[in-house]
């Protein structure tokens, strides 16, 4: 199968061992030769410092080869811990990963609206410092932090420009403020993003493969993956799907532009037109103070029971979101479409059919390759879990992942 | 500035190595190794093969730095030449270039449409011999040959899917066809795709951009250019933004989706709307029997001289690829995007104009920064002399290009 073609050098050589270690392992030198194309002295010189740095082992198993039996190698997963907390509307989510991507602890907690910007920091900070001590992790063991959220962000200076709560903070740099007070490295990206490397690391994905996430919170977003690696584009604001213009001169969106997708076919839109909707709001128990993810859940569990009014709303954002869908493999021509965020913890199955039944139909190069379309297996929590994994990329693969201390320190 | 995080190994070393040296030369072996991150020996041993294989050659120049002399290693332009042919809908464009991407010969011939497929073939290798004969190229000179065309392309058999006037003919192994006839190898891929890399190539553009080249001739494309390679996805057909629905359940278009934006903006669509205008035909003397490209450049020259009726035609068109350039940019967060092909020929300056305004207003990550709109400074060649970059990246930098001679030979 075509592929991007990879453009290769030197210093990422050790981020591709650990993400083959990690996607194939157990595996030996030998395997790590072939599948890499590098010389047997580089791999054994990468394979030594990854041991050295307790981020792989040798497992003690052998495989005879008639030859040299080969010594087989694995992820050392407790050598360390990634943190992510996903920010949301009216929620952070907390959880810890080992660098196997194994989740080790979780938390949520209501995060009612901040007054101050300080009030924000010390909130995310106290949480961090619940969840890592709760676990008993030692300062040393954890590599860092990533706090994800709805962009655009400025992930150089570690600030959300128009997160929910804080858009009259946009200036607050938040990646250095909560740096100051924990001690570890801490990095600030993009919800959508972090979800998509998450999605791609927890599955046996390979690296060939043209990986996307499609991700729904609050807002609608994207990821892709390209040869194991996330693309970032020129400011790490790539795949902003929930943005692209889908009424022409529509209504006005918090971006800037108008008619965007995300002001048709995300949660409050929903939320909106069912309370417009004499009764239902009533028959379903939403209630007037509801907060938009909460009305949503209700909205979408009514539909998957077969309510002809719910199911007719969700419908019409499944559409919506089937063309958003189109547009992504179209561009990226997708191996791999994965759903996922909170706006699809109930009816992801909705909207996972429309989106299969579209591409299989109308997708460009659908006389080539199917596009596989699947439902995260943890949509909630998906973003948290990528940005631990965003932060152990950093940390077992310097060069992979965003240079967190550099930028931070 | 944040980008793609670079995964990378040994194979690609050897295309790295040689878009340095084209992009950045003359160059020292130091600067190499500063600019790739790639050790000392491993540089030389790459310059020594690029060396001995004709690529690369040493100016004779040094530069004096206190301690040993270095000197400077240039491409060897004349060391090999790529031909590309652009297939358009009753032209066929070829264009030979050396290995800086300096343009050496040019052919237009006329291709009524062919009654069978072995007239195509026979077409498409006569040009390539007219072209190559008359330039005096010894065949071992010649790279290989990249038809290219309107997409979808199965570049792994090395067809094009709907090509206009052999959608008849999808069957056709045209790539296989053309190397038994002309013993050098032939590619065949998308006419977007190969603008994006003759786009990247011809500038002094760093790797580290993320470069996306919008492409208009009968049908609307694009293709972007990450880490200095071009974006394949899984089947080589990525970048398809003429198929993005702007209109839904609009009209049934060829690729068998509806609405797509290159049924109301590409340059058929303009002409059947010119044509339907009471007398604007007559006065802009656009005959009925005129091909579709040749009365889109008398309309748009009208639009650029002023005439009312044609400039809203042009503005219309071009209000709905700015709508596709955001979605390009919201979707790859572009660096730069430049426009290319035919359809940009006459009114380009018009279309760049729009597409400036638009995405200064609204591309979503503006305030962090802009994205830089160029014109194509040879629009109409641009897919030819892009598949001969494609061939050229393939035979200097083996595991670069799409794999020609294992696929064709």
């Amino acid at each position: 199968m075509a592929r991007r073609e990879s453009a290769v050098a030197g210093p990422g050589s050790r981020a591709l061992v650990v993400d083959l270690i990690r996607s194939a392992g157990p595996i030996s030198r030998v395997e790590l030769v072939e599948a890499t194309g590098l010389t047997q002295p580089t791999i054994s010189n990468i394979v030594r410092r990854l041991i050295d740095d307790g981020v792989v082992r040798e497992t003690g198993a052998t495989v005879a080869t008639g030859g040299k039996p080969r010594t087989l190698l694995v992820i050392n997963s407790r050598s360390a811990y990634g943190v992510g907390i996903r920010v949301g509307a009216d929620t952070l989510t907390c959880v810890v990963t080992d660098t196997r991507g194994g989740t080790i602890g979780r938390e949520l907690v209501s995060a009612p609206p901040a007054e101050k910007p300080e009030d924000v920091v010390a909130q995310l900070a106290s949480l961090y410092r619940d969840v890592t001590q709760g676990l008993g992790l030692s300062p040393q063991s954890v590599a860092g932090l990533a706090v994800v959220g709805p962009g655009p962000v400025d992930v150089a200076r570690g600030r959300f420009l128009a997160l929910p709560g804080l858009e009259r903070w946009a200036d607050l740099e938040l990646g250095q403020a909560l740096t100051a007070q924990l001690g570890v490295p801490v990095l600030v990206d993009s919800d959508a993003a972090a979800a998509a490397v998450g999605e791609f690391w927890g599955r046996q994905v390979s690296r060939e493969r043209t990986f996307g996430c499609l991700y729904m919170n609050s807002g609608i977003g994207s990821g892709v993956v390209l040869d194991g690696a996330l693309h970032r584009g020129a400011s790490s604001n790539a795949g902003e799907i929930g943005h692209v213009s889908v009424v022409r001169d529509g209504a006005r969106c918090r971006c800037g532009s108008r008619g965007c997708l995300e002001l048709y076919a995300a949660p409050a839109a929903l939320v909106d037109r069912a309370r417009a909707i004499p009764n239902l709001a009533n028959r379903l128990k939403i209630r007037p103070d509801d907060p938009d993810a909460r009305a949503f859940d209700v909205l979408a569990r009514a539909a998957i029971y077969g309510d002809g009014q719910a199911r007719a709303l969700v419908d019409e954002s499944a559409l919506l979101l089937a063309d958003g869908a189109m547009t992504l493999a179209n561009l990226w021509d997708l191996d791999t479409l994965v759903l996922a965020g909170p706006g699809f913890a109930v009816a992801g199955s909705l909207y996972v059919s429309e989106i299969r039944r579209r591409l299989a139909e109308r997708a460009f190069s659908r006389k080539i390759h199917v596009v596989q379309v699947d439902l995260s297996s943890n949509p909630r929590d998906s973003a948290a879990i990528g940005g631990a994994a965003l932060v152990l990329q950093g940390s077992v693969a310097p060069g992979h992942g965003p240079q967190v201390a550099a930028t931070h320190a």
